[in-house]
């Protein structure tokens, strides 16, 4: 059995969420899978001295053109949300909550919470948000809200920010295929390409 | 006629270097020539209050495996310069101080200058490299190095530069489609698939 494909995003990355949309594709049409690994991208940042794209002159003004027009290459929906970035703890640690009950919902989740974001303009740092989310799924609103608030979870996503760091994670969304890092959307084209031809 | 594509780039950018072995064929695809632009990098990363990448904790390592990777793609030789980065001034002051003279000579030299750094490991802020360089293209030694030390010449690569900078590009390589910003090497595809579909 081929290694899934670890997808590392923020949930306030506009390119993390373009990625969404299309990593489970290319990963399925060589039969793997993705690990989903959302981090906060804020630490990285820290580590690297780094501001957010759009905080940055002229890098700014490029990518809110590029977000928009990476999204019309793929026909997503796409707004960039007035209130960018937050930090999105509470959908990190509801993932990772889930995760361990139930991959699938987890996933469902992660997906529901971009769209809320990126598509909806709602506020994705919001616990409130993400357990009115979560609901139609089965999850229960109220223990949804309380292990946001676990120690335990809480632990969890801070171990994996630090796990990301460690590897080398540098920016959202960031790749590994076979332990190769691949970071951007713009490089899913090579992560299925790599796929394809086993690497060059 | 269709207008050219504007392809800005540093001599010292690694990106920049692989771009340029690809853009020309690129554009001819689509019947278009290419503007060459050479301009000061650093004086972006000043406005930007950025540094390059290679000195970004954790985007360091990853850029030094993607510059190789990213050669590798294109089957070029490519190796990253110890002494890197270094100020471009004497090969970008030759190449605008040949452009008015005779264009094809100071594309052929620019080529050059991208071959003897990220490929022979030569030292491109040096003025007595370019002269040699340019030797075999028929320029006088004599008269470039005068050339790059004339201020209206060392004017010229301020004002693209500057104009550069009142444009929008961020980093190297950048280019313009009709207008059309793109940043990155890895974006050459979507060059392409511009050029072909007209945009989207």
């Amino acid at each position: 059995m081929s290694q899934p494909i670890d997808f590392y995003f923020d949930f306030y990355s506009p390119y993390g969420c373009l990625a969404s949309l299309q990593v489970d594709k290319i990963a399925a049409r060589h039969h793997r899978t993705v690990n989903w690994i959302p981090f906060m991208l804020g630490a990285v940042f820290k580590v690297e001295g780094m501001t957010p794209l759009t905080d940055i002159p002229l890098v700014g003004p490029y990518s809110r053109h590029d977000f928009s027009r990476s999204a019309r290459l793929i026909n997503a929906d796409f707004e960039f949300p007035d209130d960018f970035p937050k930090a999105a703890l509470a959908p990190s640690r509801a993932y990772y909550w889930l995760l361990d009950r139930d991959p699938t919902t987890a996933h469902m989740l992660a997906q529901k919470v971009y769209h809320a974001i990126f598509v909806e303009q709602r506020d994705g740092s919001d616990p409130n948000l993400v357990a009115e989310l979560a609901q139609p799924l089965g999850v229960n609103r109220e223990e949804l809200l309380a292990a946001v608030q676990e120690p335990a979870i809480k632990q969890r996503l801070k171990t994996e920010t630090e796990r990301a760091i460690e590897r080398g994670v540098c920016g959202s969304p960031f790749f590994f295929v076979d332990d190769e890092p691949f970071w951007g959307n713009d490089r899913l084209w090579q992560i299925d390409k790599w796929l394809e031809s086993g690497g060059w």
